[in-house]
């Protein structure tokens, strides 16, 4: 099986991320070799169960690597304190000591609320990220943030997490459903426009064998761990220009907010037209061209990603209130705001002290 | 104010134990001189929001810091998933950001509780540990394990968090109960008994004026605080000899489990008692003398401690369910029992491999 090997130099604990087309069947034996005979608990949720634990399990077995399962309700209330909190019960339950492993097989939501948990029991497990959908894949899996929500706000509980191996089955996203996979697929071209103006380009005219699962797929993939974990390397803990990585999510966030977090809007999509904002904005305050713009809306528009808040269905917040919503993000610092912007495909960088009038002013006229 | 600085020398993270009588009162300019301006939330329970919250909070004021606060209830009960959930929350309510100060002011479970909560929001603030309690000042303030307690045991969930600066003002101990005092000069003894026979001599002579609040206080807990600091300094995450200071603690949690962790057995209570098995344990496997552990049995009755598990009162378990507590406890690894040994005062040492049936036959001819 190819498989394609990215490596995460964290002084100390590096790993590494290896992805390809049916991993999976090797997830036995790539724990096997770091962590002979170990026991693990696969925490995973009953969509990811009823499609792939199965095979994880097999895998594990054949192995010789004994596993339990935590199964969780699929979606973002998951991670909440008290699913956190069951979820931490249920590790310790199995008696897993210091030695073993937490296997995270899922989402963004049961990689951030796995990986939290492994980062608290017994003050620190280590743990495995077995990334299922395109999101997880290209981003959350990547660079050890992990954590829950609060009631104010999204991610505000959590830790610093290393996972000791990201194992990428790019097969097991032929599962996913399509508007998972086109919200994952805003990230995906969000490293093109932060840093890599040619990786946009390949995938402008790629981006249907991405969808389709040819080795595109695998390629675009590895193009974006590469990406993630050379600036995760750079910046672990996030001081510096890991931010460039918030691209579209300032502007997003406040619009996925502002929509309740709901299915009206996931993560992507809101990324998506956040992104579109962002270099909008841009545009506005003369640092980008509109041809750029324009790029960037043609290609998330012909992925089947909305580009508009006016596209977003239902009430939305009006303009005080996604200010307000900005504001209380935390990317803000003593007033002003920190916004990722942009002078073209390729080119962004981390603005500090943005106007908040001249963001208000923008958002007035967006339709 | 005399004050005397113990360094901890954390690569990267260095901070300084500060312990004088009388502290407090300079808290806001100890802190002002790490963080001019910043905004600091304390977290206290009701005993100590009692005697000390007004003194901290002029000390800041006056040192143009801002505070507000949390108060919890005191006790063990806090130390619990959703007291920690609430303090997150509250600490998130008050907005303060990614530069400011989390203050546990308090005992161990206030640090304890606390210093997770700085570790988890935001996924880590930084924090300052003003330890009201012997315990806290002479153990769990330094070091920077914090953590909660789950139905499968004590401190499971948690973090390894350093605090930036932890403040022992010896004064605040005066207003502490007698019991809570002796109870935590059980780990100060454990000091002198782990490696430093010379230490221990000089509680022999000096305890009442170390329980008056003469300067033997502000020395004994420095020197505690000093062979802390360089144990945690060798191994910041216990995977060597920090387990050194788990002295009195394997038996001692057992019986503290017995007791079902209730007001009839506190904490160093118990490991008063679990030391002084540890060392009876050590003189009947013949590693240790008879008028070692008889030393020991003599100076900590004198300070008003049990030193034998009869001595407590109420129904405990038998030692069919000792052993199974000592075994559901973390130090066992693959069926075999890790000790705190000694081969006498001031030279304990770590055990591993100890035999379950060796120590079951020990138990059952305790009186
Ligand atoms: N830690 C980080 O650095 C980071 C970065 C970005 C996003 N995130 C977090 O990631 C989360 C979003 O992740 P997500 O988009 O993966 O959401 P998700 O985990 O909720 O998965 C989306 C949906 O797809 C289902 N699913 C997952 N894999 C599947 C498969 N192979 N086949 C069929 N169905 C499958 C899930 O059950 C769920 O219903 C958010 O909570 C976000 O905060 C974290
Ligand atoms: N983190 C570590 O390394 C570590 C090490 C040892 C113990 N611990 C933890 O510490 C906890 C025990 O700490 P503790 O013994 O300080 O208990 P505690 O915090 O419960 O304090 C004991 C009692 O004294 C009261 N009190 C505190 N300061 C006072 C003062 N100055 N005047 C009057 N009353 C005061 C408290 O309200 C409480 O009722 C346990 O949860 C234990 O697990 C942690
Ligand atoms: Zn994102
Ligand atoms: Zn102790």
């Amino acid at each position: 099986m190819s498989a394609t090997t990215v490596r995460v130099d964290l002084a100390g604990r590096p790993y590494d991320i290896v992805i390809g087309r049916g991993l999976l069947a090797e997830l036995g034996l790539r724990i096997a070799a770091l962590r002979p005979g170990a026991n693990t608990v696969i925490v995973t949720d009953e969509n990811v169960a009823a499609r792939h634990l199965d095979t994880a399990k097999a895998s594990l077995a054949g192995a010789g690597i004994t596993s339990s399962e935590i199964i969780i309700a699929p979606g973002e209330k998951s991670k909440s304190i008290d699913v956190f909190a069951s979820v931490c019960d249920q590790i310790l339950a199995t008696r897993i000591g210091r030695n073993d492993l937490v296997i995270a097989l899922g989402g963004g939501v049961v990689g951030d609320l796995a990986g939290f948990a492994a980062a608290a029991v017994r003050r620190g497990l280590d743990y495995v990220q077995v990334p299922t959908t395109l999101l997880a894949q290209v981003d959350s899996s990547v660079g050890g943030k992990t954590g829950i929500n609060s009631q104010y706000g999204k991610n505000l509980i959590g830790a610093f997490h290393q996972p000791i191996l990201v194992l990428a089955d790019t097969a097991v996203l032929d599962t996913l459903p399509e508007r998972e996979f086109q919200a994952g697929y805003a990230e995906v071209a969000k490293y093109g426009l932060i840093d890599d103006a040619k990786f946009f380009n390949w995938l402008e005219a790629n981006w249907r064998h991405v969808f389709d699962g040819g080795p595109e797929r695998e390629e675009a993939v590895a193009i974006c761990c590469r990406a993630k974990a050379a600036i995760v390397a750079r910046d672990e803990k996030e001081t510096g220009d890991r931010a460039l990585l918030n691209l579209g999510h300032t502007f997003g966030h406040a619009l996925e907010a502002g929509a309740g977090f709901s299915s009206r809007l996931l993560h992507g999509e809101a990324v998506a037209i956040g992104m579109v904002q962002a270099f909008d904005y841009s545009v506005e305050q003369g640092l980008a061209n509109g041809q750029d713009a324009e790029r960037v809306r043609r290609h998330l528009k012909s992925v089947g990603l909305r580009t508009r808040p006016s596209e977003i269905e239902g009430d939305m917040p009006d303009v005080d209130e996604l200010m307000a919503l900005i504001a209380q993000d935390k990317k803000v610092q003593r007033g002003k705001l920190t916004f990722i912007l942009t002078r073209g495909i390729g080119e962004s960088f981390i603005a500090k002290d943005v106007d908040p009038a001249k963001v208000h002013a923008f958002l007035s006229q967006q339709g």
